[in-house]
Order: C-alpha cells, then sequence, then structure tokens
C-alpha cells in the first residue's frame, strides 16, 4: 500500500450535548459523553494520505498551506505526529506520509472544522496502511487528533462516550441512530463571523476545568442530558430534545464566562438569533427550532424539514449573518476514488518531499 | 411631625460581591451575602415625604410620574406599601403618605437607581414619622422596598449580611470601612445604553435559583469571596480586589446565562471593555482596574485615583459607550433642608390628593 493515496471525505458534526473540558490532556479524554448529528457534505473536509519510503519527512498541508509539524505549540501537529507514530508502530513500517487537506467550509470560525479533519485523517490513515483495526480503535485515533472528530467517524446521531479508564480505552465513539431514524432533523448553520475566535476550543478545554468554580456541576449536568437528549430522540420528541439542545449550549457558554480569564463566543447577533428562536417557539407554543453555539458566534438552528421556511425567515429578519448553510443529517466519511485525490504527481514535486 | 415634609438624599451603590437570587421572594432575602461600595452625589435619588390627615390617599411620584399603587404586579407598588404599613403601625398612625423622589441617573439601565430610591425612601419615611428604630430596623425597610437598597444606606464599604432566620431579623447592611479607609477607591461608569433592559433583577432574582443548574454553586462561591474581598479591602490589596470583584461579576452572569429562558446583559460593547481592561491590566503587569456589570450592559470600573486617567484613557478607545461617569465612594444619606424639598404647595394641589 505504499506509494499510493487515500482520499477519505469526512464531514463536520454538530453537538446537541457539548464536549467542554478534558480530564487527560494527552490522550483528549473528556469530563463528560457528548451527543451529535453528522452534517452532509456541505460541510466537509476531504484527505488524502500516502505513506512512501521515498518521503524524507511527514508533511501536513491543510488548505494549501504548509504546517509546521515540528512547532511544539501547535495541538494540529503534534496530534498528527502522535497519529502517524500510533499507526506505523501498528502496520510496522518507517515510511513518512503526505498528508493534504481541505476544508469546504472556514475554519477557525466555531465551525467544526477539525472534527471533519481529524475523522478524514484518521480514516485515511487507517485506510493507507491497510491497518486491521476495528472501528472502536479508529475512534480513539480520531479523538486523540481532535476530540469531536471521533463523532465524525459515523453518520447520523452520535454519542462519544465518556468512558471511565485512565487509559481512554473506552472513550469512543458510536453510532446511535442512522439518519433513516429521524431524517427530518435538519441543520441551518447562521454564519456570523469568519474571523478567527480569540481563544481556542482546545485552550478553552483546559482552561475553564482548571479555572470556572461553576464548571464542577457541568459533567454531572451534561451526563445526565446526555441521557435525557438520547430518550428525546428514541422518542422523536423535538419540543424535548430543543429545550435539552438549547440549555447545554447555554450551560457550557455560562462555564466558559466563568472561566478565569473569561471566554465569550457569543456577540450581539448570536443573540439577536437566541432571542428570535425563542420568540419563533413561542409563537408555536412548542420549540419547532433549537439554537446551539460551538466555540464561536456562529449558530447552529437546529430544526425539522417541516419548519425549515419558518426559520429562515426568522434569520433573514437578523441584521449581521453573513449567510445560512443548511445541512441534513449525514451519513458519515467515504473513501473518494483515486481520481478525487489531493496527491498527485504535481503536488509532490511541488513540496520537495522526495529525498532525491 | 405631619403635614411636614422630609426630604433625604442617597446615593447609589456598585457591589464587588453581588446579590443575585432570592431566597425569600417576600421579606427579599438573599441567598448571599454581598458587599458594595456606595457612590457619591453624581448618582443619587432625592425623596421627600410627607404625611397628612388631610390626604385621601397613598401617593407616590418617580420622576414627575404618578405610580399606580394598586397595580398589583408592581414591585415598586407592593413594596412602598408594605414599607408605609409598618412605618404607620410602627408609628400608630393613620395618615396617608405623599412621597415625591427624583433620581439624577437614568433609570432601567443597570444601574441601581432603585437601590438609592428604596434607601432615601425607607429614610425619609422613617424621619417623617419620627421612629425610634435603630439602623438595623430600617435596613430591614429598605431591604424589602429594593434588595440592594439596604447597602445605601451606609457610606464607604458595606456588608449585606444574608443572615439565616426564617423572618429576615438578621438579614441588614453594615458598613465595613467608612469612606478615610480607602479613599483612593474610585468607580467610572461607562453608560453603554440608556434603554430598559428586557428582563428585571426582580424577575432574575427568581428566575435564576428556580432554572440555573449553575446556581446551585453560586450562593456558596459568592459567600466565600465576599469574606476574602473583606480582607482584600482590608489590606488595601487592589491586585487581588479587582482579581475578586471581575470574577464575581463573571459568575452571576453566567448563572444568568444558564438560567431559562436565558438572561444575557452583556453585550458586544460590555465585552469589549471586558477585553480592554484584561489588557489594561497585562500591560501593568498587575491588575489596576476592576470592570463590574449589574443587570444590564453598563460597565462599572472600579479602580484608584492613581490610574483614573489610564482608565478613562483605555474607555476613550472604546466605541459604543456614551458617556462615562466618575464616582469616589460616598458617605450616605443625608437629610436636606426644608428648602429643598420635591414637596411644596403647588405639587400638593397638582396632585389632587387633599381630601377637600
Amino acid at each position: 500500500v505504499l506509494d499510493k493515496t487515500y482520499t477519505i471525505r469526512a464531514t463536520s458534526n454538530i453537538a446537541f450535548i457539548k464536549y467542554w473540558g478534558r480530564r487527560n490532556h494527552e490522550l483528549n479524554l473528556p469530563y463528560n459523553s457528548s451527543i451529535s448529528m453528522t452534517l452532509d457534505e456541505n460541510l466537509s473536509a476531504t484527505t488524502s494520505v500516502e505513506f512512501s519510503n521515498s518521503f524524507k519527512e511527514d508533511m501536513l498541508i491543510i488548505d494549501g498551506k504548509r504546517q509546521d509539524l515540528n512547532f511544539q505549540r501547535s495541538e494540529k501537529a503534534s496530534y498528527l505526529r502522535r497519529a502517524l507514530e500510533h499507526a506505523r508502530k501498528t502496520a510496522g513500517l518507517n515510511a513518512h506520509a503526505l498528508v493534504v487537506s481541505e476544508n469546504n467550509f472556514p475554519s477557525g470560525t466555531g465551525l467544526a472544522s477539525s472534527a471533519a479533519g481529524a475523522a478524514a485523517l484518521s480514516l485515511a490513515i487507517v485506510k493507507a496502511l491497510d491497518l486491521k483495526i476495528d472501528t472502536r480503535e479508529i475512534s480513539k485515533i480520531a479523538r486523540q487528533v481532535s476530540g469531536s472528530g471521533c463523532r465524525s467517524l459515523h453518520g447520523g446521531i452520535v454519542k462519544w462516550h465518556r468512558g471511565t479508564h485512565h487509559d481512554g480505552s473506552d472513550s469512543f465513539a458510536e453510532q446511535l441512530f442512522d439518519t433513516s431514524y429521524w431524517p427530518e432533523l435538519i441543520d441551518l448553520v447562521a454564519i456570523v463571523t469568519t474571523s478567527s475566535k480569540k481563544v481556542s476550543s482546545s485552550e478553552g478545554h483546559t482552561l475553564t476545568p482548571r479555572t470556572s468554580r461553576l464548571y464542577d456541576l457541568r459533567p454531572k449536568i451534561a451526563e445526565a442530558e446526555a441521557k435525557k437528549a438520547e430518550t428525546a430522540i428514541r422518542n422523536r420528541d423535538f419540543n424535548l430534545l430543543a429545550e435539552i439542545v438549547m440549555r447545554d449550549s447555554n450551560n457550557l457558554h455560562a462555564v466558559c464566562l466563568d472561566s478565569w480569564p473569561p471566554i465569550i463566543y457569543l456577540n450581539d447577533v448570536s443573540r439577536a438569533i437566541i432571542y428570535a428562536i425563542h420568540e419563533l417557539n413561542e409563537n408555536y407554543g412548542k420549540n419547532v427550532a433549537a439554537y446551539t453555539f460551538d466555540a464561536g458566534a456562529n449558530a447552529h438552528i437546529i430544526t425539522t424539514q417541516k419548519h425549515r421556511a419558518a426559520v429562515e425567515g426568522t434569520l433573514s429578519s437578523i441584521n449581521g449573518i453573513k449567510r445560512v448553510l443548511y445541512s441534513k443529517q449525514g451519513n458519515g466519511p467515504r473513501l473518494l476514488s483515486e481520481g478525487k485525490s489531493l496527491i498527485n504527481d504535481e503536488v509532490i514535486r511541488h513540496t520537495g518531499i522526495y529525498k532525491y
């Protein structure tokens, strides 16, 4: 399988119950389980990987920019190094890898591009080295590249179990429901800003548990809410699910604000969206939409096909929303044909990765 | 003392450790103790009271607007009714009262105009009826008019003890330090908005303890921080006090955001102020200023005389600040001469309060 390129397209996911705070930094182990919906290919990352004995070093290129793998403070770099080492050890190989990745949505905006990228990368490495490991094992690789990345390994509704073991062996993602269980569920992403956030989620995962006094309650709350969310989805009870989703988002941003120094992702446009969704739901006399915010000001509005137009109408009345992306539930990552690879002779020549 | 007008001027206060959430709605008993600095007369309320057997009813006029005392949902009205009844019972009188009050700062903006008003009103009633009750008793009247009002009965640095008794008998305010202890301490109030807030603090006091799951920890945190704040002030340790003040503000707004529906007082300008103060402190290598927000977007910047210019410079660079008020520590309420009364024959005639 050396000198052959493998390309995976994986998609982003939006958490209904969010991951915030890691109990183990090295292994990326969370304080609480999380539940997410995998999005469709409107929000995806495509990653090509090739291993070769002719390569003089590992190289990672994201959206055309070469990443410095020796930069100690880069988490991307250190996670990739670890994933490659893990994979090479398992395969019994020493070949270096060229990894080329492209996102089709703006990164650093709280749209979880890293999740899609991590899932695509992990699967591409596993494919490229033809590793005989099961999905749980791949899940653990993806988790170490980017926590929420393990959730993007599956389609539909996915749960990332926090696990209790110190070595992370029981912290993995699995599908709860495939896309056919509740296909009406959709996500409308209101893009509020495309600029990078002040505090990365990676920093937040460490800062908040360490400094927020309110955080002490967050893991217990989120764990209980994850169970409730699972039941709400099983019963296709949108009214209940929506409340759980909105409250979990608020809970997360509350512990962010309580961190020291404070982390504030929501802005005036986010707030206008929050109020507008509450008003929309009040008008219906039940919840027909739910807002949820990751580490950024952009809003994900979870709703059903039936109320898509009503939500779009509501969003169109809010100043400051740049555009609204639409996503159904996605089926999870897939292998693209060789012709779709981001790696070709031209690219390889351009990188200067060859030994001679 | 009937048919004679008494006028009290009381000033606002800014809490270092805030009151948020009442354990008893009727008596206005808080879940935690709070600590505040009384402001000077740049932020004051002036209240004149006259009792007369010639009045056919009780009447309350705030900033020229007559308040409907029979409006059941008005807390101002119900608290005034209770304060008057309490006072009349103590004095053994049946005379009705005319109460005229004026604020010199915009109300409903998160600047605690109600605190100044409550303190002025309570003291004016006590004076007008010549009630022989001690400060603790007056404190309890003021507390029932507006919780934070009891803190405005004293000058300098004031502590409102939460108390533990069901009847509120041990929940009162007392002075910790007079204005001469640390006179350098000042407040710069950045007015961001003069419009009314969406959720009144009175509603928030009920909503947050009832719905925020994180609130469970707030009383314990605030109680501990109040003790730390007291020590920091005793040691005139501004660096420590500033951190306590900023974190308590963030903690309060975090439990607000975690309420259901969420309460969001901070806006983009508030956030810009928060970041700017953190940056200012970083540049100094220690805390020289602290932001704190009540139930609104307006920022109080606690600093010392020495750093007033630096803080004003920082604030002047932020778009969206309408003006900056300056306040030293205030000495507490005072009785104004009869000539300064807001009640005169003209006013009385205009109200039509006379029986004949």
